[in-house]
């Protein structure tokens, strides 16, 4: 499985955020033909207890790169894309990656 | 399921990371109590094709905060916790979250 995955830093209004990202941008991402599923991560802090710089993780998952690579050039990704800059541009991060099978 | 999420940057010498990381960090960070679950996942790039700033990320599952407490009190994780800032410490990020679970 090919996954993106996208972390956001802290968003200066938390509670703006999370109604943006769970009532708008998660119903428009989860419409992108050929994304298999997603997982929202709610970082709560760090190991030691402390607060993390970062926020919020998603991951989103393709058959394969050939399926992500023709998923990204419909129009329901670039309206999450587009929706995605609108409220979180400068606090996310993208990457793309695939998981390691376990022996 | 709570989680712990290590995050790592671009090594300076890949080859010689992968080898510590999968022969010997795996190894002993999967033996710590508790442990339910170890997640890798290598990231290949950004979602437009270039490099990304990250390398690799692990996500590391436990039955709950109190079952992840006990379990960095333990001598395997301090152990591991010793490993990785023995060869990544400089370049990896660590957070604990909890997922989300989908309607």
């Amino acid at each position: 499985m090919v996954k993106m995955i996208a972390l956001y830093k802290q968003p200066q209004d938390k509670e703006k955020f999370d109604e943006h990202y769970f009532q708008t941008h998660v119903p428009i991402t989860a419409k992108i033909p050929g994304l298999r599923n997603m997982k929202v991560t709610k970082i709560t802090g760090t190991p030691m207890g402390g607060e993390s710089e970062y926020y919020l993780l998603c991951e989103m998952y393709y058959d394969s790169y050939e399926a992500f690579k023709e998923a990204m050039k419909t129009s329901e990704a670039k309206a999450s894309a587009k929706d995605l800059m609108s409220f979180a541009g400068d606090i996310v991060t993208l990457m793309v990656g695939e998981e390691v099978e376990n022996d």
